[in-house]
Parts: C-alpha cells; sequence; structure tokens
C-alpha cells in the first residue's frame, strides 16, 4: 500500500471551496440532492461526514498547472468544471447500473427517486460548462472546447460499456477502446486542463493529457481486478461483484476472447439464466485466474502506468511536480495488490 | 387559425442538415435512438416520415440573425445548439413525466428504455456544446457562455415544476416564474442567439432575448389552456389532461390562489386519492372555468404576446423581419382558441 500522496488533500482544500461555491448556485431542489451527492449533507439536509471521494481529478488538474509552472489556482475553474463532470456522470451511471450504494451510502437515486437524479445530474452537467466559462482568461474557450470532447468521449464509453452487456464477448482492444473513453478521456482532460488554463505549449498540453489517459487505463485495469478478487471490506462491494453483474470486464474480455475450454466454459456461465449462484461466481473467478486473466490484467495495469510516466518524462515539466504526478499514479496503479 | 409561417420551414431547410450532421456525430449506439427521437427513423432504423417538431427555436435563432441585418446562415450553430438542449430536455422530461407518447409515437424510454434515454439525453445536452464552440466566429464564446445560462434556467424551471407537484397550491406569479425559466429562457436565448453570433448590440440582442422570453410565457399559457380544454384530436392528448396529472397549471393556480369555495373546491378533487374520475375531470375543468381560470389565463397570453411585440418594435430593427416575428408570435400564441 502506497502513501496517500500530499497532493489529494492540497488540491482539496484549493478546489473544494469553489466547487461548493458552484453547487449552492443550483435552484432549491436541486442543492439538497447535489450536497447530498457530495456528501457535504444527509438527505434530510443535516452535516454529513460522509466525505466526497478520493479527489483525483482536482488533484490532476492543479498538478497540471504546476507542472509547467504556473500558479495551482489558474487549474482551479478547471479542477471544479471536471469534479462537475465526474460528479454528473456517477449520478446517471448509478440510475443506468440500478446500483444502490455509492461510498457505503445510497445512491441519489436510491434517495431522492430517479426523477430527481436525473434532473440533478444534468444540473451539475450543464453548470460545469457555465463555472468554466466564466474563468476570466482568454484561455477557457480552449479548455470549454476540450472539456466538450472529453465529455463526448466519456459518454460514447458508457454507451459502449452498456452495448457489451448485449454481445456474446469482446477482445480486450474492444474493452480497452471503451474503457479509454469512459475513464480515460476525463482523467486525461484533468491532467492537462490546468496547463491548458495556463496557456502552456500544445507538446506539454498533449504529453500531460496522454500522462491521464494512460493513467485511466491503468486505473481501470486495477478496478477491474479489483471487481473480481477485491476484498468487500475495502472495496465496499460484493466478493465477485462483476461476474455476478456478468460484466465484461479486462480479465473477462481476455478469457472469452482467448478461445479454448476456459472460454467456453465462462460463456456457458455467463449465458446462465437467472442469478449466479455464489459457487458459479467462485468457479468463473477460478476459470480467469487459472486462465490468465488476472495476471494479463495485471500485466495492462503495469504497462499502463510506465506509459503514463514516460509521457511526462524529458518535455521540460518542473522536475518536482513530475515526481507528483509519478507518485499520484502509482498510488492509483498499486491499489490492495 | 393563423396560416403557418414560412419562416419555420425556411429555417428547417436552412438548419437541418447540420443539425443531422451533428446527430450523425454521436457513437454509434446513441445515434439510432437520437435518430428515432428527431423523428428521421423509425425504432429499427428504417426511415420514417415522422417528422420532427414545428421548429420553432431554429427559426427563431434565423430571424434574429436577419432582424441584425445579418446572413440566416450566421445562427446556424446558435440554432442547431438550442435544438439540441431542447430535445435533450425532452427526451429526460418524457422519463420524469413517465410520458410514454410525443408526437404519437412511443417516447425514447418507452422505445428503448430508461438507461438509453437518460444517456441519450446527456450525448444531446453535451453535443451543444461541442458544436457551438466549434464555430470559427469570437462571439461563439458569448453564444455559448448565455447558453449555459439559459440551460441552467431551463433546469432549474424543471425542478421547479416537479416540486409543485408536493405544494397544496402556487399562485400565478409562482407559476410564471417558473414557466419564465422552464419555457421562456431558452426560447429568449434562441430569439437572441443570431444577434450575438452576429454581433450585433446589446440593446438589440436584450430586446429580442426578451420578445423570445415573452412569446415563451405566451406559448406557455396557451399550452396551459389547451392541457384543460384543447381538442384531444389536436392536442393528441386525452381531454383535461392536464387535470387527470393533477398539474398546477396557470388556470388551476389562478383559482386555487383566488380563494372562495371554487379554490376550495378544486383543491379538495386535487387532494383525492387514486386517479380522477371522468365526471370528476370534467367538474374540476367547469370550476375552474367559472372561476375565471380559463378567461385570466388566455388573458395573460395576450398580455404577454403584446408584450413580446412591444419588445423588438421601435429599436431598429430590419423592419421586414419584425414582420415575421410578429407573425410568428401570434402563430405561437393563436392555437386554436
Amino acid at each position: 500500500m502506497v502513501a496517500t500522496p500530499a497532493v489529494l488533500e492540497r488540491a482539496r482544500v484549493l478546489v473544494e471551496p469553489s466547487l461548493a461555491a458552484a453547487v449552492d448556485r443550483l435552484a432549491d431542489e436541486l442543492r439538497l440532492p447535489a450536497r447530498y451527492h457530495f456528501g457535504w449533507v444527509e438527505a434530510d439536509g443535516s452535516p454529513s461526514d460522509a466525505g466526497a471521494g478520493k479527489g483525483l481529478r482536482p488533484a490532476l488538474a492543479v498538478l497540471s498547472a504546476e507542472a509547467v509552472g504556473a500558479d495551482a489556482s489558474v487549474a482551479v475553474p478547471g479542477a471544479v468544471a471536471v469534479q462537475l463532470v465526474h460528479d454528473f456522470s456517477l449520478v446517471h451511471d448509478d440510475i443506468i447500473d440500478g446500483d444502490v450504494e455509492r461510498r457505503h451510502r445510497p445512491t441519489v437515486w436510491a434517495a431522492f427517486g430517479v426523477d430527481d437524479a436525473v434532473i440533478v445530474g444534468d444540473a451539475l452537467h450543464n453548470l460545469a460548462f457555465q463555472v468554466l466559462l466564466e474563468d476570466p482568461s482568454p484561455e477557457r474557450v480552449a479548455a470549454t472546447a476540450r472539456l466538450a470532447r472529453a465529455t463526448t468521449a466519456m459518454i460514447a464509453g458508457q454507451a459502449s460499456d452498456m452495448a457489451f452487456d448485449d454481445l456474446p464477448a469482446v477482445d480486450l482492444a474492444a474493452c480497452l477502446a471503451m474503457e479509454a473513453d469512459k475513464t480515460g478521456a476525463l482523467l486525461g482532460y484533468s491532467a492537462s486542463v490546468g496547463a491548458v488554463l495556463a496557456g502552456a505549449p500544445a507538446g506539454q498540453v498533449d504529453a500531460l493529457e496522454a500522462y491521464g489517459a494512460e493513467l485511466g487505463l491503468a486505473f481501470q485495469a486495477v478496478d477491474d481486478v479489483l471487481g473480481i478478487w477485491g476484498d468487500p471490506s475495502v472495496t465496499g462491494k460484493a466478493a465477485g461483484n462483476d461476474l455476478r453483474e456478468r460484466k465484461k470486464s479486462m480479465p473477462v474480455a481476455l478469457v472469452l476472447s482467448g478461445g479454448g475450454a476456459a472460454a467456453a466454459e465462462l460463456a456457458d456461465l455467463y449465458a446462465t439464466d437467472g442469478d449466479l449462484s455464489d459457487g458459479q461466481v467462485e468457479r468463473a473467478a477460478t476459470l480467469i485466474a487459472e486462465a490468465g486473466g488476472r495476471d494479463g490484467t495485471v500485466a495492462e495495469a503495469r504497462r499502463r502506468l510506465d506509459a503514463a510516466l514516460a509521457a511526462v518524462d524529458g518535455i521540460g515539466l518542473e522536475s518536482s511536480t513530475v515526481d507528483e504526478l509519478a507518485g499520484l499514479a502509482r498510488f492509483v496503479a498499486d491499489r490492495d495488490f
């Protein structure tokens, strides 16, 4: 277990006041469910110590400003915008996936109803564009256009993930393409928006974006391993959760597309009618591990981590910030295995 | 019945190719439900002659460019963006309202499921910002910032409308404030975005926006009358539909907030458990008409129409375009009563 990088807390202190101020501008009816989602209040409006997520995206945004020699504060509007887009997607994805819990609390739709969750997500999505366009810097225009493109990719990735449910098998390439859109695009945006707002040269912006996109794939590969073999007390999800939901995550895709007896048995398990039993989930996990799905996914995570680190090396970024970017990447890729 | 203004068809021919090109950029999984929503294809992808809506918003956008002496084509990116935002809101509102039909066809959620409807709406919402920010003119920045503000108001209005369901009564002022947000803001945007993109002076932009906002309230007042007394064969909805759904539309708000015996009886009817009978719906309609709710709403529509016409009078706009704006406003406000 790698120690929590200091930049997460530093970015939270810097960004959260502006994020809270943005959310407070929402209409009365939308403010409570939005503030609940961020972990600032309970569903009845009373204070909560639930806390928000790790704040990976604001931390990346802050580091991307510092990496090009700008003040961290330059990144704040971009950090707020990307956090708002990420949270809009969580609120809507929880509806789509039927997930009733997030960070050990009922999801917005479970607490307030699907109707409220639809409109709260819409409001957060729109607020992201509004906040970023209010920044006085001329670079806000490029930052906003890039946000629109990254969000389009994120939505396309979610749609592709949903479509996987109807396919008998997907291969690793399809899986990576989906996850590059669903997770990589917005992390690439996060890791470059501070540099964009600072007016950095395109080469540095592109390198930081590549770092974030690769980090996104490493993050997702780790997530996919934890989704099958993670400790429920740490992940907050049931053991083998992704198998129970018949997700075509990377370990599954590796085995299904690899052919042979393991692929056939796994495909049969996934084609079973009704809920999978605990025994079937355990058998699927064993099959996937024995056929190399786990090791292959861990190796993919390492490759993507290396690619992320290589992207920001030797291109004239602030060396102390490059160290922080590397530390953050290792923290993300070394979770619990 | 006023003849259909020529500008609706003129704007459709001008704007629809760009709108279709924008929608075609969506990911494979999102393109079919989006194109279905626009009435271009059936749910199985075969060609449809269902047709889109009237295209009021693109027509307003086009007229607003012409009103300030610019070429109609200047308005196209704004017209596409506002149509995309309007349609995203329809797709999501149909989920929220549980409406299974729109323009005599199943709504997107009814045809493709709630999950697809959530994400298709998100994609259209985001595409609006993406398209507008790709316009090369420097005025795209102001046009996009204004779109974000108008859309925030639209979402707040929808949230306020949803909250009305839980209130025993609302008054006309609350009803107008809600409808100014829900309908007026985006129509005000539509009626000014062409002028914004043409770089027109603020005074003309503001006047055109005021025209659109007032037109929105006139439109909504007419809609509220038709929602109770409209001919089902014309409106495509059951007679007394808004009463059956216990909506607190303008005629209802006028009576409920007016006090007296009619208010008490109407409040009792709305507080009835279970579905209202045909007899109860008919009684409510009679009560509202006798207590002045119908006449009051028709009068409100006339006032708002007059205000819309006054807003664009005598401020140096192209006189032939002002005539077209007036014709379009009368067409909207004179529907079927």
